[in-house]
């Protein structure tokens, strides 16, 4: 059905990862470069693909390329318009393939998912990712939560993406690492347990107070000696501990599975588990790559 | 007692503004520049104070200069050590003198003030700006709103300052537009009066959900046409009505004025009268000066 290797791709908004895959699924070999999306114009992503895994490509016969992500955003490779929520986060009809000028590729871009109500949400790459775990956990009922630059919170039934909320929780610590009042002070340290789970109560209890609590940790370190573990530790606690605030519905009554770095998956579980929850942890390559590996069976169904 | 002419001087991060002051406290002349104190090393203030007003000194004698703002910062002209709450904004010994190398300056730099409990807090600037108010309000007893990249929200009592509360709503509205997903979407177009009071119910009613509502003006961008007054409304509201319900305690059982840009002020007026809240409003330049005129005569008794 499959009889020949192809080639997963996660196009991120600032690096570009790509799996030779061979027909059973099994990666065969791993690259990544950082020509991400945001950097590309649209006829610069099969130039970016080719000189990242030229040798990939078999001049014999037409190798199918599956990607995933940012490629398929308005200023992408080519608009994959959303589709709307509830859906399978996968299936036959998700992708659009852009023209090629090499005789050698077949694109699909899989597209993103939309939400109308309650409120306007948006993901690209999570639902690839989420399809992934569902291939290993096809009756999973419940919440996935995918912590990155914009969190995601999705309720799941029945293998359809009932409802999602994004949260901008990892770019608002990035901005404030990189370019507020706060900068110098936010360092890679190591994450102070006790100074995090403090911050987390804090965020979680007061989320109104979030805005003033962010200019403390500037007015401590003018004040008294702030390590840079005790103010990573602390905007980490008062960033996710205000999320967890805001997304309890999806949290509170559902079981709760992870997709992520294992950093920062570390942070949320331990936030979670304070407030009595537990969650599955489940690794964001492998959940990407299962993703790639559904899609790529699916839309071989299409096209056959 | 003050019989010549002196300069007044609010040096902020990121530009510099100038008076020309007559011995009974009235303006002259004002000129500003870009030379904000975050562009100059110490010894560049000097420079930058005197190609901005070298004509308004007299060679036949030594021209007071009182400055106020972040001239006193660790990283400014020189360090002038925060003075600890309760205190009165201003008071004959806020100000420190750094050495200059022209004769004809006499230049003080008024001090910060600082709270060490029950949080870490500083404001720089801002003292003088309430010592400017409390000169025609001097029985005022209740709270000062002074809206801006750090909103300071300051207890006065008898005269002192008792308690204060920085919150970084404006620096998060700056962060956001310039930055941030949402830049492109955020732009200098009139509030959309509907589209603010919406939002500040959120953002007041909601604030724990803050981080989940700002992904969402790019969300609607993307999902429908989302006007630049729209986008702007909504940012500027949830940022403020998170604020508001952060520091109900501020507002809720005190006298409040405001103190700030007019078109800020207008915003914080607005949302305010939502909660049955009503202040009055002083304008944040006529209060500068005033402080600095009042920094002026409390000096002048302490060197005489």
């Amino acid at each position: 059905m499959m009889s020949n290797p192809w080639i997963g791709v996660d196009w991120g908004t600032t690096n570009l990862r790509a799996w030779h895959v061979d027909p059973d699924g099994e990666v065969m070999a791993h690259r990544r470069s950082g020509d991400g999306a945001a950097s590309l114009s649209p006829d610069g992503f099969e130039r970016s693909l080719l000189m990242l895994c030229n040798d990939w490509f078999d001049n014999a016969r037409i190798t199918p390329v599956i990607v995933s992500g940012m490629a398929g955003a308005a200023e992408g490779w080519m608009p994959a318009p959303y589709r709307s929520i509830p859906c399978r986060p996968l299936a036959p009809d998700c992708a659009i393939s852009p023209p090629v000028r090499d005789p050698r590729l077949r694109v699909s871009i899989i597209a993103g998912l939309a939400q109308h109500q309650p409120t306007h949400d948006v993901m690209r790459g999570e639902e690839t990712q989420i399809g992934g775990v569902l291939v290993t956990q096809p009756q999973f009922d419940g919440v996935a939560c995918l912590p990155g630059t914009h969190t995601k919170w999705v309720l799941i039934r029945h293998g359809e993406v009932v409802q999602f909320r994004s949260s901008m929780t990892g770019e608002i610590f990035e901005l404030l690492r990189t370019y507020s009042t706060l900068r110098g002070l936010i360092h890679n340290a190591p994450i102070d347990e006790e100074e995090f789970d403090a911050a987390l109560d804090d965020g979680f209890s007061h989320p109104h107070s979030l805005l003033a609590d962010l200019f403390a940790i500037r007015a401590s370190a003018l004040l008294s000696d702030l390590a840079p573990t005790i103010a990573v530790s602390r905007l980490s606690g008062l960033l996710i501990g205000c999320e967890l605030s805001g997304c309890q519905s999806y949290w509170q009554h559902h079981p709760l599975t992870l997709i992520g770095d294992s950093k920062v998956c570390a942070l949320y579980r331990r936030g979670l588990s304070r407030l009595g929850i537990t969650a599955m942890t489940h690794d964001v390559e492998t959940a990407t790559i299962a993703g790639l590996v559904a899609a790529r069976r699916l839309i071989a169904m299409d096209t056959r």
